[in-house]
């Protein structure tokens, strides 16, 4: 069902040297499927994060912050992540929170590390407690199979819902050093920004110092992972993590201002961008992608908030699946997305190439048919112009199918 | 496949004196259905109304808003409502202004009024030509068959995707008068707050002052029709209609501080309410109706909007759908509802009676069989007890299905 997903060729996912990754069978939810994945990261990396903004976070996701603060604060530095799948240890309260901490100390045992050097994930099923001793059981399989060439089996042992595994590589050149890039995600529902039911994980060799690692984890997050919209649901365990093993040539990275920190930022937005988008591709019952990108307005803000009322809207998404060319939703979509002085009469819509709406209104010129032929594609770029400034965002989304009810029906089942 | 729809007999509906209504066939979109409603109402009555705030109004919510103003500024008063479906008569621009000023102009010459007394209201599909001269040729018969007794054809006039016309009625007494109330309500998808796409029309006999009609259907709104959400998508037409038309022999009502006020505001809320209630119980491809009620907020403006959240959730509504209780879903909209400094650990959820979660985390107590028995039912009370206030609010809802997908996917087709 996934919408021109590429075809992804594991030995084609490039090591990151400094970083490994390993993972086990634990049964969490389901016999044989890889549920837990560990990341090991030298020592001498910088990680940074960023975690959703749903007050009903997860207690991963607590455990998570409180590490990455403990690092800002002098403490030593992240050395591995873990990761399981099956449930999401969220609405668990305070003995949720227990089991978020005994993972990492237990994984700390075995690992001979301090539990605060861990970083824990969870995604799965809300409200139901993790069962704490098939994870740990777990572990030391995942420790034992640690290979830096495990980026594919690794984007395997995060997926829930996902019907492919997602995973991106480029190596590029920077100042002569080669640099190499490799991630992975996971979610297929439940995607909103601030974040979604996502994980994404990437490394790559360039050293970046903290501070600059903090501020270009949020750039990177704000242009890939909060640019996505499946069905608005914002969840309580997404995670974004940049990892930078410093094992490249390329002289330490220390200031934002720097071309080579150009170079990286736009390499790893890059990477970012693809793997962001490989989960809408693979979006729950998704038939078709659509790039949604606002132009003209006042602020970046308000572009983004009419691009997801679109993205967001069950009518727009149902009339791409059928490809019926009812575009007048999408101009509803526009006059309630809460921009409350927007002059409509200002606002031209285009579906791909064709002119649909000019100044609010349905342009003469068009025809249903040109319509109908954008509408049968499987990529399709709604395109508003709203004549009021010069911001625009962009937002990637897919279409609401019989397959999304069908799954989210049966999701526990 | 309405949920729990009362069936309604045409008898029940009380005439209200003063108020006339008639239908016509005027083949708009689909041939062999009554597609136009005339409503006429005696000199003497007060009219007032709510619209939607979509920014993409369309043409007839302008002309409504202008015609009400011109009341207000001392002109003549209403005398007529004109409603078609089959075209919205939005993202039309200037021409659409045209179109529903020229359907004012002709009714008023049919009927011998000038055209601010009309008001004009249009229904289905947006961004094309609504067909003026099939609308024109329609008035006529609409006039000609002009019945008080006519409450059950109009409901069936005002229809679009809806299985079901909609229609309630009441006689209360009020100081020793009998004051009788009827109405009609449409809608099934795009149904949102501000409003949807949806109508509703209300009359009774009582008079009331313009100023206080016009506080008495924000107030009703407020409690109805902006309590009710199917898919989130706010519609470019929606509108809201009182008509006092003064024939009750209760003397007339000029203040919101009498008794009397009290008692009709409670009986129109009634009956508006019961109109928005039908309108998600006939909610497109809905099989299960769901009371979400927030309560012990700081303000009812975070209640409503974690009300909302929930209510709009693709994901609680598919689970809903499903009868599967997978509740932490429910949290996971709690959360992003966007109530930035909610305390998760002070959250109760309860399903009917049955306590879900407590204090932010899954109450012990809870057993799946029990959340399982509730999630069966076909009405369903989602009780979410914040802790932090004494405010509440309660929107109604209905479940995410395959039907509704199907139904939008082939709405124009």
């Amino acid at each position: 069902m996934a919408v021109n997903f590429p075809s992804i060729d594991p030995a084609a996912l490039h090591p990151v040297a400094g970083v490994t990754l390993g993972w086990a069978e634990a049964n969490i939810r389901k016999p044989n499927r890889k549920d837990v994945l560990v990341i090991r990261v030298d020592e001498g990396a910088s990680v940074a994060g960023v975690f959703t903004q749903n007050r009903f976070c997860a207690a991963p996701v607590i455990v998570c912050r409180e590490h990455l603060a403990a690092v800002g604060k002098g403490g030593k530095g992240i050395r591995a992540l873990v990761v399981n799948t099956g449930n999401a240890n969220a609405g668990t309260g305070e003995p949720g929170m227990v089991i978020a901490r005994e993972t990492c100390a237990e994984l700390a045992r075995l690992a001979g590390l301090d539990a605060q050097q861990i970083l824990p994930f969870s995604t799965g099923v809300i409200l139901e407690p993790l069962p704490i001793d098939r994870l740990k059981a777990g572990l030391p399989a995942a420790l034992a199979n640690q290979e830096n060439a495990h980026w594919f089996d690794a984007a395997q042992a995060i997926m829930t819902t996902d019907t492919l595994p997602k995973a991106a590589s480029r190596q590029v050149t920077i100042d002569g050093h080669v640099v190499t890039l490799s991630g992975i995600s996971k979610g297929a529902g439940m995607i909103k920004p601030n974040m979604a039911t996502m994980l994404g994980f990437l490394a790559f060799d360039a050293a970046v110092a903290q501070p600059v690692l903090d501020q270009l984890v949020k750039h990177v997050a704000d242009r890939s992972f909060n640019c996505i919209t499946i069905d608005g649901d914002t969840s309580t365990n997404d995670s974004f993590i940049l990892i930078a093993s410093g094992k490249s040539s390329l002289p330490a990275i220390t200031s934002t201002d720097s071309p080579a920190y150009a170079a990286l930022r736009d390499a790893v937005t890059d990477v970012a961008q693809e793997l962001a988008q490989l989960i809408v591709r693979d979006g729950e019952g998704a038939t078709k992608f659509m790039t949604v990108t606002v132009e003209g307005g006042k602020d970046a803000a308000e572009c983004r908030q009419i691009a997801y009322a679109i993205g967001h809207s069950p009518l727009v998404k149902t009339a791409f699946y059928a490809s019926d060319p009812n575009l007048g939703r999408i101009l509803a979509a526009i006059g309630y997305a809460g921009v409350t002085d927007l002059d409509v009469g200002k606002i031209d819509l285009y579906l791909d190439d064709v002119l649909v709406a000019k100044a609010g209104g349905r342009n003469p010129a068009y025809k249903e048919e040109d319509g109908q032929r954008v509408m049968k594609k499987s990529e399709i770029l709604i395109r508003v112009v709203l004549g009021r400034g010069n911001a625009t965002a962009t937002v990637w989304t897919c279409d609401l199918s019989h397959d999304y009810v069908s799954i989210n029906a049966d999701y526990r089942s």
